[in-house]
């Protein structure tokens, strides 16, 4: 079951390890789960996990060896780390990678959970760099999947409650798309993209809609 | 002499108070400096002051009156501070407001100090608004001064050391504008700026450069 589940973090890993191929360390702008994807993935972390209590952007330590910059969901995430990884990213050869680019999370009690794409933004505004987004909407988690198992994205049908990342990854590989509106997204939201003049829109609008995902599993009872 | 500094933190102090007349209290992402301008005009601050050591977005305070948001420079920003501010902006009658959009400052050693526009990028990808910019390049700080001061926009010149912030605040205001090169920007992006073809970074030329203000200086000695 594990091996059937791709994580932003995951794909990530697989990223750094496969596709940029980085000779040096990573620094990590993320919670301890994303590092040990990253370290089971066999790369080589600096964290800010040697700074002195009270350590500044101006005496802190810098590593010299660092060839990433990755910024996930980070809730221990403070100004150092925001001041060092543009330090880092001064230097044109340090990739610059985000887990996902989800801006927000709304928690049960109408409170907001700030997501991995606003540290992304903190830090594109400090670099003036744009991050290389991993998760959706980017296709590259669709590539990951498509490497190791066999899926024809004619047979998929891409399910998610957010219209802005999971409807738009769905386009981006061709996947048919379904909405869910237990989540983020809600109907009057899809309608107005679909109703709006600009064609960019229109990739913000589910094929499919179900009121929760509890509705959809009748469709895989046996008749 | 000191009635001559208008400095972003004292112009958002006077906006806060005058323009938008805020009735409530405002919740600060700033320093001591910033809290200080704001009480000294007679603000009420809400602050994270009052938050246990360990609290998070799951458990913190949340106070009903803030009625405006102001991001300011932070070193001493925080995932909590972010999270806090995200929830109040929710409430659409809260302002957004920012110090300045300055992206970062160049440290001595090439290191990296964000600056508050990263901050407010930060949190306006949490709240999905855009913060009004008290700073340069917006107009509202020459008009602080035009209200206090008798000046005639044509008898003025701008003096800055950043194209993209103090030659644009030059242009919105009908300034003479000059760009000193012993900070942040350099002849060769002015230069680049004045080539381009879109017209819209034509704002971004000042009208004369200097290598130092130092060498300015001499055009107020009397012949």
């Amino acid at each position: 079951m594990q091996e059937q589940i791709f994580s932003s973090s995951y794909c990530s890993a697989l990223y750094l390890r496969d596709v940029a191929k980085v000779r040096g360390k990573v620094f990590v702008i993320g919670r301890e789960g994303l590092r040990n994807e990253l370290r089971e993935a066999g790369i080589h972390l600096n964290t800010d996990e040697d700074d002195e209590p009270g350590a500044t952007i101006f005496n802190c330590t810098l590593a010299s060896d660092v060839k990433a910059v990755l910024v996930g969901h980070d809730d221990k995430f403070t100004f150092l780390k925001l001041a060092k990884a543009s330090c880092y990213l001064r230097d044109p050869d340090c990739l610059f990678l985000a887990t996902d680019a989800d801006p927000w999370h709304l928690l049960k009690d109408e409170r907001i959970l700030p997501g991995s794409g606003c540290l992304t933004a903190a830090l594109e505004a400090a670099s003036g760099r744009k991050a290389i987004v991993i998760g959706k909407p980017s296709p590259f988690m669709f590539e990951c999947i498509s490497s190791q198992f066999r899926v024809d994205p004619a047979q998929c049908l891409m399910v998610g409650d957010r219209l802005e990342t999971d409807m738009v990854f769905g386009a981006n590989c061709g996947l048919d798309t379904m909405l869910t509106l237990t989540g983020i997204s809600q109907m009057k939201t899809a309608q107005e993209y679909k109703d709006s003049d600009r064609s960019s829109n229109h990739r913000f609008v589910p094929d499919y809609v179900v009121d929760s995902i509890a509705d959809f599993l009748s469709a895989f009872k046996k008749d």
